[in-house]
């Protein structure tokens, strides 16, 4: 059956709440910069508490990719869990006011809709502190197997493997994917998130067809501090994987294929929450129009280009415009 | 006595969700470009609707001014009415986070936070759309008489006339102020506005010591198309009016003298939200300082500009370092 969708994204529906601040302030609170560090909402209350005045849009890994695909021209989908709440609302309206279908209903009670509070240093790193709140409902329930049928890729971001139920609704939406003859795509999301779950990522990793990780994230899935060694390692295990090195670019592997991408210029690296979401976003663009290697490599270095130009890990400029002004 | 604040701060709590768009989405929903339209419930949803992905943060004409006085480096208090719901809490929060003083008990019922929809078209120009929800629960009771009375200005907005109770509170708080010797200022906000509360505003002036407006306000109010006829009857109403008219600077009157303040320069306007509220907050800190007028319309101008080259009428770079910089 021919795909009505491009991409269908799972992931922890989250709010981000991002502020500036500098060094000492994740000196003080012990956080590690540029890391993904899971909170509870005590935890989260005393560090918003401590921040500066802040901004809040949506975010959430897989959310901020497809939003990205979206923006790009992509026919999208979206499944993850908000709750009945304010933020819940925002980040529904924000996916959907994106063109993306969202058809996981709100949870009625529990926590609250997820919050990452980020603080952006004057590096341009984020530091991400994660209250997964209404996430942890995530059920199998809410993979919906048709809209993952219709889709050309189920994209799947391993934050997912975080709260307790998703990863059963993360096999099932694999699954689901599989038996449709579609494809699955899995991003590694972060080192630590990696440390969590190495196992079950290597076990996984037998039934993806795409990878995206960065050089942190690779080498500690394959236990190495040798780059080239990791995406040797990488190439034996998936068909196609994409591995970002920041502003060196990326290397993609494919069997016996390497092809190399660099970064693309922005005039001010502002914040670099989102760049790998949106690498993601446009590297699969490119797959769903068939297009070689090279070329989805220059669609996601100019994706993560817009998104680091300023904050947050929503595009401001349609990314189809982007790239059609980069490329003129 | 001494004064131990700066100014007290009295406004609609608002939380601005922020969006850009083009003049045929104004159009499409009978829109007046640069006007504040107060808009129900149900018509709020209508437009959010509408909307594109949108980002959120603390706005409010008072609340801004506040900010942008607290992050000059004043001693600043808000009284505003929120509700217990998340906006209320990211209003809170913001203002805290300023260092601002801000008792208001929040609203446990009725309206939820108040909202305003503010569209930005390519040409830098905020259309707002104002649902005022849990601001009609402003009450005289929530005036803190002993906050005024240590403040060396109370700020109002024009705005606070909209809601049905606002009004009796903030002559409550003007009379605590000059009860207590201290002088009372007030925002004209929108010409909308003065043509909806002309006669009460005229009657106000009497009782007035700083008046704050634009070009289109000052004509509203006096009802007059020529601007040196309206600045002529601004200086016969009050004993010091600063009016604004955007790129072209701003006219300082008090008794005999007057001031021209040009615009300080920008690289990028992005969004005008919040240059009225943000002039004010410097004019008010140099005067808090009693610095000559030529140099609190200089921080005036200095403090709009901030505010011009980004989204939001929250300052990003703290205005302290952005005046100091602007200097060297």
């Amino acid at each position: 059956m021919t795909a009505t969708l491009d991409v269908v994204g799972i992931g922890n529906a989250i709010v981000d709440i991002i502020d500036n601040t500098d060094d000492g302030f994740l000196a003080r609170h012990g956080m590690v910069k540029g890391a993904m560090t899971l909170i509870d909402e005590a935890q989260a209350e005393a560090i918003y508490a401590a921040m500066g005045p802040a901004i809040a849009l949506s975010g959430g890994s897989a959310g901020n990719t497809i939003a990205g695909l979206a923006s790009l021209g992509a026919k999208c989908g979206y499944i993850g869990k908000v709750r009945d709440d304010q933020l819940g609302q925002v980040f529904r309206h924000d996916i959907a006011a994106a063109g993306v279908a969202f058809p996981t209903p709100a949870a009625t009670e529990g926590p609250a809709t997820a919050r990452c509070l980020i603080l952006v240093t004057p590096d341009a790193q984020r530091t991400m502190n994660t209250f997964l709140g209404a996430c942890v409902n995530l059920h199998p329930a809410d993979i919906d197997e048709a809209l993952i049928a219709s889709a050309k890729f189920t994209y799947l971001e391993g934050y997912l493997y975080d709260p307790p139920h998703a990863k059963e609704a993360f096999r099932k939406a694999a699954a689901a994917a599989r038996a449709a003859g579609r494809k699955v795509a899995l991003s590694l999301s972060d080192s630590f998130c990696v440390h969590r779950h190495r196992e079950s990522f290597l076990e996984l990793l037998k039934t993806i067809d795409v990878l995206f990780a960065n050089e942190a994230e690779i080498c500690a899935l394959f236990e190495t501090e040798d780059f080239d060694a990791a995406v040797e390692a990488a190439r034996a295990a998936v068909p196609l994987a994409a591995i970002t090195r920041g502003a060196a670019g990326a290397t993609i592997v494919s069997g016996d294929k390497t092809v190399g991408t660099t970064a693309a210029p922005v005039a001010k690296v502002v914040d670099t929450t989102g760049a790998g979401d949106l690498f993601a976003a446009g590297f699969l663009f490119g797959l769903c129009r068939e297009a070689p290697l090279a070329e989805c490599g220059r669609l996601a270095a100019l994706s993560a280009a817009e998104i680091i130009s300023h904050y947050g890990g929503r595009p401001e400029t349609p990314l189809s415009e982007y790239v059609v002004a980069a490329a003129g």
